[in-house]
């Protein structure tokens, strides 16, 4: 099985010379003779040498790769269409620059910090990304003082110094919110992601203020870890509820699902009884029925325009910043003016 | 923002000495006096140098990451659950030996190689997984030429000389059509996956084998490209039929997701007009309406098996193929006997 690449020391033992020698020969610097020059080469193109990264690393100092590390718990990333969906549209973006992505799944964004440490200081990375900002983040200052390219993907207001690419929340939540109070919905709730997570509290305070300023109840939040069984229960306690809302937003769209099937379990009718709202649009909202009202986005594109940012930063050592569009809301079957 | 990760260059241009003198007294080699040795590892140590991962390649000829190109479409790595967990699972073994992964979606198997083929010759990874082998499949031939360790993430039928990681999916499917025999099902059709993928061929042959062996119809077999929208129109077709099937198997469970609610739209009661089996379990299968029954597998574990024995064929040269076990029927809410 191990037929092992040709290396700079095989054509050193075929030419008869040092490793140094086939080095100067093949990166055309002085040192050795002509004649050595020609039979080396000759010798690298029998035996298939290739230039090796490592090799082109020291000379270039790009590794040709960006990093991407997730600190989501694995059983996650299987679960979430948004990771796997922007992760494609970051590939898109690199495999058309020659660039490759290093993936890493971590326990914790302290790990995290040092993984990244680590593949700068060893060459391994141009940049990263950063996902899931947290409050506070020790990889927002670590990465600064690195001074390692960096996108994050999230609101400017949790990235720092580092360069954010983003979508506006508020905004999206806005026409959600406008949207059920027309219909006459007075008491929305919603089925939120981490606590921890700033977009979660951004999405939290802004849910609040607006709720507010459209004269809609104080809204109850319920956090999850944007499993579906934990968006089960929270839309079961909501619907047990002595102030039972009339519409349920969700910050993910397996959660939507799994509200759905709670709602149906328990003798409501979608939408008379109980409206809902996906926040990520995939496959799922329009595969159940009613097909899901849902706040969609190109997530693919979000994460192309992030990994554009980042080779734009790896390559002239700033960019600026990203807004993308706001998700938009989709209206389908699983909402309508409440009984 | 380019704060530049400290080099050999940086440290040569402080101590006044050249970069192959930094790079003899780092590296603890002959040639340079013992107190210019130590000038040089204290500028190092202050200016913060660590190894780079090329410099260190050129050394050990390991690059410490393996490879996994994918060629579906992007789209539908959003959709599923498996490549997601399984990717989950190649990282939880890699990472606890640091080992990154090197990821990369690409359009066609062909393009598939020839990125194997400059990462190999670059010297980017130590070896890569194969996955969704088609027949013929470019990649196996290809691969087995360079050398390269390599591990196929499938049946050994369709591994040439590369080795094996799998499960026994006739296991699967002969479990799942005696209980739906059992059940007094005569027709059990199937929504399977791309036709060109050798484990769809599998499963194929083995569901004709299998239920003519228990007497049962001669299957319907009705190919998609494993997304929602196919599994719906699907589904459609087999319950438009002629000869309406009792019982359906999907090849995954978002086309089983669909297919249900393909069926409660068309006014079937599922189980009672039609059962529904899924392939691979993930958390759809269990919040949906009835929850689903589905050939559940350890998805991630099957992900740590390759990825140890990618690892194993990189340390030793060679590994044996490992067989992991089949998926197992959990009978839910979607199967019954039919009316």
């Amino acid at each position: 099985m191990s037929k092992h690449r040709p290396t700079i020391a095989d054509i050193a033992r075929r030419a008869g010379v040092s490793k140094v020698a086939v080095s100067y020969a093949l990166n055309d610097r002085p040192g050795v003779s002509p004649a050595t020059r020609a039979s080396i080469k000759a010798i690298a193109q029998e035996i298939g040498w290739r230039p090796n990264s490592a090799a082109r690393a020291l000379t270039h100092a790009r590794a040709d790769t960006v990093g991407l590390a997730l600190s989501r718990p694995a059983r996650m990333l299987g679960v979430e269409p948004f990771f796997m969906e922007l992760i494609s549209g970051i590939e898109t973006e690199l495999s058309a620059r020659g660039c490759a992505l290093l993936l890493q799944v971590v326990t914790d964004p302290a790990q995290e910090l040092e993984m990244y440490r680590r593949w700068w200081g060893e060459g391994r990375v141009d940049g990263v990304f950063l996902a899931d900002v947290r409050s506070p983040d020790p990889r927002i200052g670590g990465i600064a003082e690195l001074g390692m390219p960096a996108v994050v993907i999230g609101h400017p207001s949790a990235a720092g110094t580092l360069t954010p690419v983003w979508s506006d929340d508020s905004a999206a939540l806005r026409d959600t919110l406008t949207y059920l109070a027309a219909l006459g919905h007075r008491s929305v709730a919603r089925v939120a992601g981490l606590p921890e997570l700033i977009h979660t509290q951004l999405r939290d305070r802004a849910q609040r203020e607006i709720s507010a300023g459209l004269g809609l109840d104080e809204p109850v939040v319920v956090h999850t870890d944007y499993s579906g069984e934990e968006g089960a229960h929270a839309t079961r306690r909501l619907i047990s509820s002595a102030t039972r809302p009339t519409a349920v937003i969700y910050d993910n769209d397996i959660m939507a699902v799994a509200g759905l099937s709670v709602a149906q379990e328990m003798g409501l009718d979608v939408p008379a009884d109980l409206s809902l709202v996906a926040w990520d649009d995939s496959q799922l909202s329009r595969v159940v029925r009613p097909p899901l009202t849902a706040l969609s986005r190109d997530i693919p594109a979000y994460g192309s325009h992030a990994a554009r940012t980042l080779l734009a930063m790896v390559a002239d050592g700033s960019a600026p910043g990203f807004e993308d569009a706001a998700a938009r809301l989709v209206p389908r079957g699983s909402t309508a003016p409440p009984r």
